[in-house]
């Protein structure tokens, strides 16, 4: 369970003294709030958006085999949420750096949830990265099965109709959704959805 | 000062059953909530956006000669979202339905604001329209007082710095920012302000 140690800083909120740190695996055992970078990687093409969606390894330790986004990963100790990106945007799909440093933030979601002896407490920050065209990604430490490109309005029936989907992967594609327009005022319950993209403690 | 009538539907949160109507100017007198669009237009040159500002008319009743969107207005009784962007485009900046068509709504901000005897508590439903390079605007109903197209840093800056901006229009600016990556994750105050932007009662 251990197997892949990774610290993560131990905070009141983002930003702020860091108390001690911890493995990344242990930290919902103490409810202990942790950060995250997610990022859409999309393309556009005569006006339509699709989506690169990765699917999990099925020999990945956690969510093994769920749908995933291109790139998304904790923010451990000692490095920017943007150097995060372009780190894991190198490893998992194959991005060069030339290519991530336009990953643009688009703001954040946050979460809670309650799992067995689990409490996650998490905060992911949001990043957009439109693609070229016969950009093709490649896994390259061995966490994705597969990648493929997914027009937006399949993704987001995806979302809605079935539990393919990472569950936080979820709050990040819907938060795409709204700010590209797919989910707009005049559907019924937009401003409860919007609202609660935020419902974690977002600090 | 009841020369605009314009009617609000009083509801207990968007797209419920509505009780009744009221003057749109007397609403905050009573503490109703009520809700509005603004649209943030926008050019790209050389990948830098610069926004359109509106001066408001020196004799408009309300926030006379501040700064404001190209294209804003209350959401009155019986029109959805989308057909009210419609509208005030044409009316507020002259901008045609072949382009106002789309607009993308891109989420929505709230606020709260005690002034005197008067109780605001507005949610503004948020869009974004990328406009021709060339595209002028030009007011029709004399409400502007000019146009002015200014580089987002420095409408950033304008709102740091300065009270110009008619203070909800910095809300739906502030938004701006955080969805096309001019505030980052590693600005000081990142959260703090994200989560800010829907303070009010966002229902």
């Amino acid at each position: 369970m251990f197997c892949n140690m990774q610290l993560y800083p131990v905070t009141s909120s983002y930003g702020m003294p860091v108390y001690f740190s911890l493995e990344r695996a242990a930290a919902p055992y103490f409810g202990i709030k942790v950060y995250g970078v997610h990022m859409n990687g999309y393309i556009e093409k005569h006006g339509e958006k699709s989506l690169w969606i990765g699917k999990r390894s099925d020999v990945k330790q956690t969510y093994p085999g769920m749908l995933d986004h291109l790139v998304a990963g904790g923010l451990p100790y000692g490095i920017s949420c943007k150097e995060n990106v372009i780190k894991e945007c190198e490893e998992e799909a194959g991005i060069p750096r030339s290519m991530s440093t336009n990953a643009t933030s688009v703001g954040a979601v946050s979460y809670m949830d309650i799992n067995g002896f689990r409490y996650k407490r998490d905060v992911l920050f949001c990043y957009d990265l439109r693609l070229p065209l016969d950009f093709v990604p490649n896994n390259e430490d061995g966490e994705v099965d597969s990648f493929r490109l997914i027009p937006v309005p399949h993704a987001a029936n995806i979302i809605r109709r079935t539990d393919f989907f990472k569950s936080n992967c979820n709050l990040v594609i819907i938060d795409f959704l709204f700010r590209h327009g797919y989910i707009n005022p005049d559907c019924n319950g937009y401003l409860k959805l919007l609202t609660s993209l935020r419902s974690g403690d977002c600090s």
